[in-house]
């Protein structure tokens, strides 16, 4: 249900084929077929080698067929829609197309599904928690001080992305401790899902220096008073996450921390889990 | 930094301005405007629509412009991308395209960014966790017992996810308890990352009914077994990840548990945390 290009076989760039040209294509781990336009065709030319490629897979008994068009061959998109292909996914520079051949059930991987986000409990040993005040979005102007939330970017990690957020919205220098919570949303953004993960950081500093663009104002406040505003105390969810904030301050609570790791094909990655019934030692520097 | 189509305020399907035909638009929350496209139309009647438009828009002060077209209008992508838009995201069915007009700094929401996957450990009173043997992918062939895995769909819960996969891949049921821990990864399908929960699971039924095409063995085998492997023992995410599943069998290991909440904007929701020192009571019956 992945797609690996690391063992990717690659043809002839146009393959003679019984005298046919066929666009030129690799084959990935599943019994598919991946085209990666580069340059400029004729829309008529391309139509026509794409016709004759569909046979050629077919024939072979190929199943997925992926191509990918750079946003510079826009010109080539309704071709390839016409061929029967459906989107799979884009991004700001390319689209990616597929279709499933066969008439077994189409096993192709899905798109990314979910959006993540956190939210920053950054409290100091005052038991003062680091709030901020939104110029944008719902809270606008309603006085509702809230932890500083942002949404994590392509590539990041969740606890660099917690550390970003909150030295852009408030200049506090913070580390990352754990994750005490995270909850699963749906349908919040085009029909996407959301991730958001409450983490707990510790300060390094203390002055704020608020960003102007997107925070009205920024402050220490004793964390008692941000639990028991109206706002949190009517919200489920937001009283909930103080809850789960307050039970960290008071109580033994463990959340999840951060053990690095290697995925299997090498990479590094991260497991956060509970390390207190572990042999191994948990990291905060990333 | 999110998109709420809740309070959009519809103009009128082409509205007549200086006597110039525009397209059809909403507005949105953050200065910005949103087209639907949705009947067909002739390649340069809309190219002409477009600019009027767009030039309407910039007068106006609009910022994020975006145009959603159904893949039945393939055929005005380039008209759309000529005008300086670029992909925001795809769907199968649709293509969002977006251009920011002003001259600041685009704060247009980024694309979904995360696929999320599931691992299940299920494991019975007699110290026996369920495993698998795949068919397909880089452990086909190995010998290698697994613990079954999947990616979660479009809008479903994580322990929706888990029960679904485990019930598929091998027809035992099963009831979500926690989520022992989790893994992010980068660039793991598509440049996108990758979410991946441990969930613990108690089966309600024994009997292994295997799934034909991606399940090549399936049986319930002793814990120690499993971990002992030698591939659970040489990769460093698979030995880690056992050892949390017997810290969960032989300590007092707390993971997160399922508390039903809503969301601010009153859909229902899941906070996942360790719910022991919480007042509380975590569910299991979603």
């Amino acid at each position: 249900m992945s797609i690996s290009t690391s063992s990717l076989s690659v043809s002839k760039h146009v393959m003679p084929e019984d005298g046919v040209e066929l666009l030129s294509s690799v084959e990935d781990l599943y019994g598919g077929v991946r085209v990666d336009m580069v340059e400029s065709m004729d829309p008529k030319v391309f139509s026509t080698l794409l016709k004759a490629s569909m046979s050629h897979w077919r024939q072979r008994g190929k199943k997925g067929i992926w191509i990918k068009l750079p946003i510079e061959l826009a010109n080539l998109v309704e071709a390839v829609v016409k061929e029967g292909f459906r989107y799979h996914h884009a991004e700001p520079d390319y689209l990616m197309l597929v279709c499933w051949i066969p008439d077994t059930i189409d096993t192709l991987p899905a798109n990314a599904s979910h959006r993540v986000g956190i939210g920053a409990f950054v409290v100091n040993d005052k038991r003062e928690v680091l709030v901020v005040q939104e110029t944008t979005g719902k809270f606008r102007g309603s006085g509702v001080w809230k932890l500083p939330t942002g949404v994590i970017n392509e590539g990041e990690d969740i606890a660099t992305a917690a550390v970003r957020e909150v030295k852009e919205e408030t200049g506090v220098e913070t580390e990352f401790m754990e994750v005490l919570a995270y909850r699963q949303s749906h349908k919040s953004f085009f029909g996407k899902s959301d991730l958001f993960f409450v983490c707990l950081l510790k300060p390094h500093s203390f002055d704020i220096q608020k960003q102007d663009t997107e925070i009205e104002k920024a402050q220490w406040m004793p964390v008692e008073d941000y639990a028991t505003q109206p706002f949190v105390q009517k919200s489920e969810i937001f009283k909930l996450i103080a809850d789960v904030c307050l039970a960290k301050l008071d109580t033994d609570y463990a959340g999840f921390t951060l053990v690095p790791t290697t995925t299997s094909s090498g990479k590094p990655s991260y497991l956060f889990c509970n390390s207190r019934h572990l042999k191994f030692e948990p990291t905060s520097a990333i």
